[in-house]
């Protein structure tokens, strides 16, 4: 038998690449909280452009401490939950353990660094996929798929392509995941930030799907903006992404099937947004570095004003 | 009989001054669409903490060619009316005729004196006053009712304060409207962006009143920040607005009761916003003189897209 993985946080992400690691024949044990009554009778059902399956049986835990240590951990948790890590990871950890945050934003991998100290190797796991849960167990993947992967080293030092990365990556293959290996991990999380950051937050404070912020010439103006802010926060760090890069991504996002974002399915659903991770962060690192970024700061503003009134409403 | 007063545009503003003025006893005559033929049978009625009062009979036109040209022109038209200006006011002018916008924002006073040309003086009117037209011929003025009057010249040159501005507040004086005269016109107007600019903006993206903003830490800064801002962009035209006037308008603030702004009404009615006059206008401004206006800006687009919709919906 092959790698055995930890999965915390059965959802649309953690739910989905768990289910395909299994369906291809890995070990993997599932920690959940809400659907754990219905996972545990009933398993996991996937639909997906990747093709539907279902796993009737899968490990399903509610409680870390009775989870095996595991080879890897996936971490697909809200970053606004990330305040129970040190207890969560812990109990999953034996040396030689990697453990793999698909989480969003800037800052993630650091903050696990710190909790799992020498035991464990961090990477980080950016994923360009639309996915939903949308009922106990059931997930709906709906577009693209790819994990980008990176190894974190002490203060985001690039670490290239390592022997793990690529045993991992043979991992996730053997699933039908496709991956990328990138050799530095922070520029890589800068990038993804280039169309996170305009997309997701206008989502929020415009209320709209990314067609309708494209065929606007304001909106479309906004992004494009904002995308520039973002480069100038990575070129703080000597991290190059071109100019030509937010033509890209604007093209990209035209070119799109109209998408909510994760930012907007949150908030409407009156969950917690991952401000911090998202907008913080980047916000942060870019002034410590003494590089302006007014509009994102603007953007972080509004969103932690929105967002805690719509928690307040939510409850 | 004194001066003869028309109003262009008898809503929550012009209905509300023009009726105070006939009431003193001043001969006023309304320019009215919707309103017309019920102002016309009915008069006006006014609900003011200045005191109620109802004028049964009023001079209601619905066509500006039947009006008489008169010594002073009230414009309380929505700045995006102004493209209908150049039909509506040259047959209420004749020598001597004195204008008066009482309209929000930067830049309607030049556009005014290209219409009238050397026919008539312009003056600047900025209403400090809560009112709102709560039904055909129905006006609520809620607070405050301040104006703040200074004289038009050419390239916004100073004024000081001319004997027409006399003239005139003593008619307004006669008619319990408090003046204050101000000597240069375009310090004050840009004084009444650094309200104007955060509450009626984040109002609308944020969907929030004066006291949800004041009260949320993100909100406050955000209001704060638009402020530094506009005080930027006055100082560019070489127009001292002291740093302390800033908190002197959030502690305003902070006291004043639970205010919806003037934009945000207009934006839940679906009706189009003064977007350009407001942002538009003093962002260029800024922008044509070197100053960055980063978060005003984004403002602007935010508020751009968000009107353009709100329209569309609204038809």
């Amino acid at each position: 038998m092959g790698r055995q993985y930890a999965v915390i946080g059965t959802g649309a992400i953690g739910g989905f690449y768990g289910a395909c690691l299994q369906k291809a024949g890995l070990d993997v044990h599932f920690l959940l909280r809400r659907d754990y009554d219905y996972v545990k009778e009933h398993g996991l059902a996937i639909s997906s452009t990747f093709g539907d399956f279902t796993l009737p049986q899968v490990n399903a835990y509610n409680q870390v401490e009775n989870m095996p240590p595991c080879d890897v951990v996936l971490i697909a948790l809200k970053t606004t939950q990330n305040h129970l890590l040190p207890h969560l990871l812990p109990p999953l950890l034996k040396p030689g353990t990697v453990v793999i945050t698909l989480q969003n934003g800037l800052g993630v991998e650091p903050e696990i660094a710190t909790i799992v100290g020498e035991t464990a190797q961090v990477l980080g796991g950016l994923c360009f996929v639309c996915s939903n849960k949308i009922g106990l167990g059931q997930i709906h993947h709906l577009d693209y798929g790819q994990i980008q992967l990176g190894a974190y080293g002490n203060n985001h030092q690039p670490q290239g392509i390592t022997p793990t990365m690529r045993q991992i990556a043979a991992d996730f293959e053997q699933a039908n995941i496709p991956i990328q290996l990138a050799e530095n991990l922070l520029l890589a999380r800068w990038k993804k930030l280039v169309w996170n950051i305009p997309y997701n937050g206008l989502s929020v404070v415009l209320d709209a799907t990314t067609d309708a912020m494209m065929k606007d010439s304001y909106g479309y103006q906004l992004s494009e903006q904002l995308m520039r802010e973002v480069i100038a926060g990575a070129a703080g760090y000597g991290l190059e992404i071109k100019e030509s890069f937010i033509q890209k991504m604007l093209d990209y996002t035209m070119k799109m099937k109209p998408y909510r974002t994760s930012m907007k399915i949150d908030y409407d659903c009156h969950r917690p947004l991952e401000v911090e991770a998202m907008f913080g962060n980047p916000m942060r690192a870019a002034q410590a570095v003494g590089v302006a970024v007014p509009q994102i700061t603007m953007l972080y503003q509004q969103l932690k004003f929105l967002d805690a009134r719509n928690i307040a409403i939510g409850n």
